[in-house]
């Protein structure tokens, strides 16, 4: 089993060549002048948060950037899915156009997993591409979206639909931000640490369970090891496979089913680690169908998703309209729906499953 | 003097590592089964044109690519640089999405430059990247867009604010397609190759003089060495710089000024390749007042122009008005703007230049 450290302070190294670059995981970080040094050299600085997130930290950052940039200019948006519109992304041009901003203008991403995709997506396309760098304040960003280059805005027929695979210059978890998530938040967050476990690391499963009471209760400690071992992994896994042609998509463990329940209910409606929570199990549960893992293991996943506080029963919205949403998802190929499948505790494989049997499972798990 | 080549067909290739395509240059090559042959595999392909170029060639691509995908769909969107838009990449999606077309899914840009970008920059975003191949109409797009992987739709604040460096997997330049070219357009063309030879090769820019009526006439000997030499040039300056962060640069030769010219007017009024060539010789004159060239240097390049049949006169908006458009312009750096000089015949170089003798430069070529 795992240690916790005894520091909550630590550094992961990406390594994707001339594309580099630091996750700093830590508290105060945001105060903290060294954590904003050596970043790329422009006039000015962009940070775009939304109107949650911006009441509480904006000053702070604000106040951070100003001994490194001319002009420290900001944008806060409206929060939530909904708003990961090209309409939303627009405002953010407007102003880059509107004050004159450079092509060495650095976008500052505040805020949760919207604010990351939507401000990397800014950056990707704004006159071609300009620096960024991720500050992301939910646990569900800082272990997801830190890792992998990711970035997109929703399309009214499909969620991320329009996007770049864009790299972010350096990113900042401060744990001290994980203070004022909503416990709803930090839930759907750790559906994204529990999800490496079963597909990589058994080891970082068990060490979950045993100290889920203390992620629970925000314990810097155990957050900073929870984010460290989980951006480690997914570093691992993307490191091998920056552009999703094989061995990525098995990071999208619990997405499939995931994302059928939120496009079917509307986007917003779960929060997207409560959806793949739930996904996560119903995937879980086809892989006990194929003879691959059995009903304790599927057992054990449903109980520590239980405790961490997530939906573990699916909305009843029919299997058709889960199947239906699932085949124009963006990982099905030519109408065949690809599943993230745990073929072993620790090993996860991707391929497809027939469709009687995954309308089975998704009844199964829309009432159990 | 580089001799006109017997044959009218040819291969440049761009060489950028994993990202490597070829241009084919020659006669014929939309009918040529063997031009289809290699790309990428996949179920759809989306060709995507407009409705000038569209009702010319579209069927025949059509039928060229039904032995190689199941599906070839087509999109024709309305002509003009007015239309290379958010709104009108949208459509694009929007039949992407609605055929549910997977993440394989190859687009083909058929048309001049507006096509090429605005395809290139959907394939960039759709689902974070599909492969696309451009098969260029108009001798602009042949010899300037593709190379380099630009791609972009334009902003109510600025052109080509918004896109992405993005490789295509192939071009195809069918020189018969020039044969239906408006001469106006084939003018505009010109410019950018005769841009070429001031910038990095003096003996084209002879060769250009001494072959001009015979590219006029459409000659298709002519044309394949034209189209040719200037990808080839365009590769090795791109090849050197792919992110246009400092000899890259140089390929703007004509376009600050010209983009002021264009957003001057409104996008639309004069054609690209009217604007640059008119801004290649403003850039001329300040290179001249900069003591780097010659009267005589100038008075070549704006006889030659002339003879291309593109106008040497700017339009009158005033000097403060493309003061401002340039100030605005992606290459300037901070309200500074970067001018493409001509440092001596066949060389270039990226310098700033007083305001005033800027304005001065700018009255002498709208009444010369």
């Amino acid at each position: 089993m795992t240690p916790t450290p005894a520091s909550s302070s630590a550094l992961v190294d990406i390594q994707l060549g001339d594309r580099s670059y630091p996750i700093v995981i830590g508290a105060g970080l945001i105060d903290r002048p060294s954590t904003w040094e050596g970043l790329p050299r422009a006039a000015s600085a962009l940070i775009v948060t939304n109107d949650v997130v911006g009441p509480l930290y904006l000053e702070r950052l604000q106040r951070a950037l100003q001994p490194h940039y001319a002009r420290v200019l900001h944008i806060v948006l409206p929060d939530g899915e909904a708003y990961k519109t090209w309409e939303t992304l627009n405002r953010i041009f407007d102003v880059l156009l509107g004050q004159a901003c450079d092509r060495k203008t650095v976008l500052f991403a505040l805020g949760g997993g919207v604010m990351g995709d939507m401000t990397g997506f800014a950056a990707a396309c704004y006159m071609r591409g300009v620096p960024f760098v991720q500050v992301p304040t939910t646990l569900l960003a800082q272990v997801d979206s830190s890792v992998g280059g990711k970035t997109a805005v929703n399309h009214p027929m499909g969620k991320n639909m329009i996007g770049a695979f864009y790299q972010p210059v350096r990113v900042v978890c401060d744990l001290d931000t994980l203070q004022t998530l909503p416990s709803r938040e930090l839930s759907a967050g750790l559906a994204e640490v529990i999800k490496y476990g079963p597909i990589h690391d058994m080891a970082f499963l068990d060490w979950i369970e045993a100290n889920l009471d203390l992620l629970l209760a925000r314990d810097a400690s155990a957050l900073a090891w929870a984010v460290r071992r989980s951006c480690e992994i997914k570093a691992e896994v993307v490191g091998q496979d920056e552009r999703e042609s094989g061995l990525r998509a098995i990071l999208n463990f619990g997405h499939t089913f995931g994302h059928a329940i939120e496009a079917g209910l509307g986007f917003g409606a779960w929060l997207h680690g409560e959806a793949v929570g739930c996904g996560m199990l119903m995937a879980a549960r086809l892989s006990e169908r194929l003879g691959y893992v059995d009903a304790a293991f599927v057992g054990r996943l449903t109980s520590l998703a239980r405790r961490a506080g997530l939906p573990t029963v699916g909305p009843a919205l029919g299997a058709q309209s889960y199947l239906e949403h699932m085949r124009v998802d963006k990982k099905a190929q030519d109408g065949d729906i690809r599943f993230v499948l745990i073929q072993r505790p620790g090993q996860a494989v991707v391929q497809g499953a027939p469709d009687a049997l995954v309308a089975e499972v998704i009844e199964q798990s829309c009432r159990s």
